[in-house]
């Protein structure tokens, strides 16, 4: 089982879900990915999670608790993809995943909860025990129902609007201060020329792809396709976002 | 066995820990609860102890390292409960375990430890062997002899002024600025009416008790009870704490 | 497997090299140190390590991924000890292993490895890998090469510069805002008159050595060895580093 959170880590709340799967069988193996996820930031949560559940062997389970409607009526959903099953609210957490995955979802049900469910802490009283339930071998038809309707998700890939032309939108603001873009480099024809090319963000412009941060001189700005072959703007051992200061209105432009 | 520190993770130190247990057996279970406590935050590490400690399996070996008077007079204690142990320094962490259950109290010996002791870093050469010990199968006994006076306690329950009317104080701010009071829901009676309640927060007044976040809109406050049943002051996807801007020394009034 | 980076807490980049270990097999254990070493502080993560390699198991593998020069020309390599193992660019990292213990140093060999490999995740297609290959039990031979050329590295001691004065630098400052300098116990003579031994920072002078933090008064500093045997000057339950505001170029001495 994974582990993705906005929880911070100052309070006791991580381990209270960690005791909650532990004493299902304290076998279980709980990984840590991240638990400073920005608070509601279910747009970084989807991201993020694209960025690892290819890496996992096959058959884990992830479990992403951004929980911003707790208590509310968003649904407790399981989604059974080929090679992983992703436990998470309905609020978008997922989109990344609906898009590149072929998805099953389902809807936890709560009649096998022993326990009264708090109205602020799903994550340890819902989430969490059915991803222990699945890690010890249980279907996810013992737990939960096929979800009737449509599960929420945001459409993020980068827009097309001239020829060759594209509107970008920034995805996420890495540890690193770099800019990570919607454009994904598979959005591109596989025989574009980007030689010429150029970014503007505001009145500034960057020209050409590099390969990594170190191709320019310290300080220096650089665009590149990252780690997840998303379109990054980035400062060698700097921080881009902080030079550049973007904010969530300003739009970027990238044309070849 | 679970971590809970106020070493941050920016060093070396909880590396040197969680080294010094599994080289005593690498096969020991370490589930990282926090090392962002507060720094000498004993309050709140007595707090966010209560939060977990009833989740984990039987027999789990909580180890708790907030420890401003290393070196110093306080002693190294081992508190056994029914279900749980708690290894802590003598200095109020144990707090809120002492209200909660039934507890045997041990004074760690330091007669069997086979490397000179820091004056600096007692987790790392008495805290941690002793759980490594139990967690291998040792007995109390075997390391530890019965502690002999009073250990450091503070009492942090709301107190009844008036027929319905309660002094509170804030136990613990978490990750999400929620102000969680000293409250406990069963303090009151059974069948109080709260219909009508309200608490009084300097010159505000929040009436009612919502169940969860969602229940209000945006950026309204409201009070609740929290995931472990205290009184809780919360914005909805805002910080409270930042809101009221709380000090210490301000007083909350509760009344129904 | 110990994982040391900098990568910090709220992207997915920690996730993608734990399930890149664990697909390789699920049982490795992986026992997170930091991964919110400073930025590109490779200074910060060679001192770092020199703390907790000494509590592991023999056979530890020590994965250290600070690696501001990826993509460029620094090479990948593996450096055997005869109780541990530490995988890290070649960047300085290592500098105080380097100094403390005999080692053999390998260059990672690309040529096993399935997979495209990132101009800018070296930790995830390449560091991570390896370290996974070897904890299920491959030789380093299969997958490097004995390395050729001198591995990278500064010399971080404190120097005499007079009889029994010495000059020293920062070493790191602690989470705690310890100062942690560059001068070790075992560089003075074993019988050296400590005494009246002071230090010098700016204008300021502290006198002799303490035990323990707890040895002076609350808001008061002091000097003292630190847990790692490093000469240290700390405020009891303050923050020294706030305290005397040092920055990078001020020299400290230190006479007895």
């Amino acid at each position: 089982i994974t582990l993705l959170t906005d929880f911070g880590t100052e309070d006791g709340y991580v381990g209270a879900i960690k005791g909650r799967i532990l004493s299902k069988d304290p076998d279980i193996k709980i990984v840590d990915i991240s638990h400073t996820i920005p608070k509601y930031d279910v747009r970084s949560a989807s991201f993020n999670i694209s960025n690892f559940v290819d890496y996992f062997p096959k058959g884990t389970i992830h479990l992403s608790i951004i929980d911003p409607g707790v208590g509310g009526k968003r649904k407790p959903l399981i989604i059974k993809t080929d090679n992983f099953v992703l436990i998470t609210p309905d609020n978008g957490t997922a989109s990344f995943i609906f898009e590149s995955y072929r998805c099953e979802i389902f809807k936890i049900k709560t009649d096998w909860l022993k326990w009264v469910i708090s109205d602020t802490f799903h994550g340890r009283d819902i989430f969490a025990p059915a991803a222990a339930e699945l890690a010890i071998g249980k279907s996810i038809e013992e737990i939960a129902v096929p979800f009737e309707g449509e599960a929420l998700t945001f459409v993020a890939k980068a827009k097309m609007i001239q020829n060759n032309k594209w509107e970008l939108n920034v995805l996420h603001v890495d540890h690193f201060g770099n800019i990570i873009t919607n454009l994904k480099k598979n959005q591109l024809e596989k025989n574009s020329d980007l030689k010429n090319c150029r970014i503007q963000i505001g009145k500034i412009f960057l020209h050409g792809i590099k390969k990594s941060y170190s191709d320019v001189n310290k300080g220096e700005c650089l665009l590149l396709w990252g780690s997840s072959d998303y379109l990054e703007i980035a400062q060698n051992k700097g921080n881009a976002n902080a030079f550049f200061n973007l904010t969530d209105k300003k739009k970027l432009f990238f044309e070849f």
